[in-house]
C-alpha cells in the first residue's frame, strides 16, 4: 500500500494498494464523534462492492445508511442531489457524522457536494472504484452537479477526510471503462512528466496499477498545494477538457468523458502544432500514445458546435477562453485565447 | 456612514449609512474584472429599490440581469435555488461576475448560497434592507436553503465582498418587519452588551438606526472573527434560536422570524430561571424589554410540539442539544442539555 499527504485546506491521506475496501468501517469509526455513515453509490457499483462495505461500517458499531442512485452522468444532476440532501435529513445525520462516495466520478462530485453543504459541510470519505476516479476525482476538492445549461457548472471546493483507493476494483472495471481512465493518466503524463509518459507507451493498458496511479496522485497533489481553489496553475490539468467537454455534451453524453477527454487532448495537440505551437514529434508522440491505449482521437462534431459547448464552459472569463496546449510532453502552455479565434483554432484540431 | 472591517477566510467592509444604495454601482465597478452583475431581490423589495441599484449598475458601465422571486420564507428552497442557478447559467456569468444580494434574509440566504456554489463560488454584495438582515444575516457568511425536514439544512460559508447597510431602506419597513429585527437586537444586547441593553430599554423602539446597527455588527464581527466556521463561541448566537426555530416551523412560518426568536428567548430566560440557572432580575428585565418593543413572549405550540422541532433542529450532535442561556444580562452560557430533559426545560419555560 502507498500512502499520498495531501496538504490542502483540510489535510488528507490517499490511499492505494489491494484489499482497503474492509478496512472502511475501523477508519470511519477512528473518525471524532462519527455515528453514522450514508454510503452514496450508484446501480453499478453498490451490487459489487455495497454489502463489503456496509459490514466493515456496521462490524465496526457505527450505523449505515446508503443512497443508490441510477449509474450514469445523467444522475449528476439538482434532482438526485436534492433526494440525497432529503436522505441525509430525513436520516438525522448531524454534523459531525460522515457520507462514504463509493464509484467513480459522478458518485464523488455528487456525494462530495453533498457533503460540502449538508449542514454546510460535513465530512466525506472517497472511495472511487474507477480508474479515472482514481486519479482525477479524488484528489483535489473539487465537488459538482450539472445543470441544464452545461457540465460541473455548480459545486463547490471540498476535501475528503481521507481517499481509499482499492486496487482491486480495478479488476471488475470493463476495460472500455478502464480506457477512460487511461485518458487521464496519459493527460498527467503530457502535461508533467516524461518518463511516466514513455513508460505508458511502452506497457499499454498493462502498467503496474499501484505504482502508476500514485504517481499520477503525487502530480496532481503537488498541482493542487500551490493552487487550491483553481485561480492559475491548476487550470492546466484543463488539458483536453475544454473542447472534452463540448464533445461530450454534444454526443448527450454517448462519448465518455474519457474518450472525450482523449479526443481534447488531440485536438489541441494537432492545432497545436498547425499554429506552431506544438512540436511535430510531441503532435505524433501523443497520437501514437492514445491509439495503443485504443482511444480515440476524433469525433463527429463540427468546429461550429464544439464552439458553442466551449462557450456555455464555465471556464471562459469574459471574452477569451483559456486553452491548454502542449509544446512538447511535459511542456504544456495556458493560452488565453479570444472567443473570436476559436471556431479556427478547433478546425486546424479535428 | 460608518464602516465595520470584517476579518475571515475573505475580508471585507460592512458599510452602515444613509443613501448608499445609489453607490453600488461604482463599488461593484470597482471590484476585479466584474462585467456582469445579477441583481437577485424579490417581489417586496424590487419594487421599491430595484430601479434605483440596477440604474446604478448600469450607470457605472456593467451589465445587469435580475432574478426576482415570490417574497417570504416558503421561497427560500431548492426550487428558487435551482431557477436562481438556471438564471445565472442562462445568461453566461462568468466566475469574476458578480451577484448582489438586495433584500432581507432570505434573499441574503439564497443569494449567498448560489453565489457559494455556482460555478464553485462567484462574488457577492450583500444590501441588507431589514433590520434584521442588517444586523443577523449580512455579517458571518452563512448562507443556506431550507428542506422540507427543516430550516437552513443546506448551505455553505461564503463570505460577501461588500456588505452595504443603506439606512433610508428600514424607513419604508413596515413596523412589524422592523420589530422583527429589533428581536435580534435585543439577542446581542443580552449576549453581550450591558449598555447597549441599558439604551435599548430606554429608547424603545427609537434607537438610533446608524450607532446600534453598528455596534450589532461589531459584535457579531468579533464573534466570527473567533469561529468563522461555527463550532464554538458561535453558537451562542443561537440564544432564542433552537426553540424560535421550532416555533416557526410549528406555525407554518405564520410567526416569523424575529417573534418566534422573541419567544424562544422568553422561554430560555423562564426555563433558565425555573432550573436555578438565570437571576430573576435577568429573567424580568428581558421579558420586560420584549414587551416595551411590543414582540411576544409566548405562543401555543405545546411542549411536545417545541421538543419535535428542536430534534430535527441541525445544532443537535448525537444524543444532546446545546441550549444557550442567560445567567444574567451580557452573560449567557452554553448549556449541553440531553435530549432527554429537554421537553421538561420547555415546560419549565412556556
Amino acid at each position: 500500500m502507498n500512502t499520498v499527504h495531501v496538504t490542502a485546506s483540510r489535510d488528507y491521506d490517499v490511499l492505494i494498494g489491494s484489499g482497503l475496501l474492509g478496512s472502511i468501517g475501523s477508519r470511519a469509526a477512528a473518525m471524532k464523534k462519527v455515528k453514522k455513515v450514508c454510503i452514496v453509490s450508484d446501480t453499478n457499483v453498490w451490487p459489487l462492492y455495497g454489502d463489503t462495505v456496509r459490514s466493515s461500517i456496521t462490524d465496526a458499531g457505527l450505523k449505515a445508511v446508503r443512497f443508490v442512485f441510477p449509474a450514469g452522468e445523467e444522475s449528476k444532476n439538482a434532482d438526485t442531489y436534492l433526494e440525497l440532501l432529503n436522505c441525509l435529513a430525513e436520516n438525522h445525520l448531524t454534523r459531525t457524522d460522515l457520507i462514504v462516495a463509493l464509484g467513480g466520478g459522478v458518485v464523488g462530485d455528487l456525494a462530495g457536494f453533498a457533503a460540502a453543504t449538508y449542514l454546510r459541510g460535513i465530512s466525506f470519505i472517497q472511495v472511487p472504484t474507477t480508474l479515472l476516479a482514481a486519479v482525477d476525482s479524488s484528489v483535489g476538492g473539487k465537488t459538482a452537479i450539472d445543470l441544464p445549461a452545461g457540465k460541473n457548472l455548480v459545486g463547490a471546493f471540498w476535501q475528503p477526510s481521507l481517499v481509499l483507493c482499492d486496487t482491486d476494483c480495478l479488476n471488475t472495471l470493463p476495460e472500455d471503462i478502464f480506457r477512460d481512465g487511461c485518458a487521464e493518466v496519459i493527460k498527467y503524463a503530457v502535461l508533467y512528466d516524461h518518463d511516466l509518459f514513455r513508460c505508458l507507451a511502452q506497457t499499454g493498458l498493462d502498467f503496474d496499477r499501484e505504482t502508476v496511479i500514485t504517481r499520477c496522485v503525487e502530480l496532481k497533489r503537488d498541482v493542487v498545494a500551490q493552487d487550491e481553489f483553481d485561480t492559475g496553475m491548476r487550470m492546466k490539468l484543463n488539458l483536453g477538457h475544454t473542447f472534452g467537454h463540448g464533445v461530450e455534451a454534444q454526443s448527450n453524453f454517448e462519448i465518455s468523458h474519457g474518450k472525450a477527454v482523449a479526443i481534447g487532448m488531440a485536438i489541441v495537440a494537432r492545432a497545436g502544432f498547425a499554429k506552431g505551437i506544438c512540436t511535430k514529434e510531441a503532435r505524433d508522440e501523443i497520437l501514437s500514445v492514445l491509439e495503443s491505449f485504443k482511444l480515440p482521437a476524433s469525433c463527429d462534431s463540427t468546429p461550429e458546435q464544439l464552439f458553442t459547448a466551449a462557450l456555455s464552459d464555465k471556464k471562459r472569463s469574459g471574452g477569451t477562453v483559456s486553452l491548454i496546449v502542449p509544446r512538447s510532453i511535459a511542456d504544456c502552455v495556458i493560452l488565453p485565447m479570444p472567443v473570436t479565434e476559436i471556431q479556427s483554432f478547433i478546425e486546424a484540431g479535428l
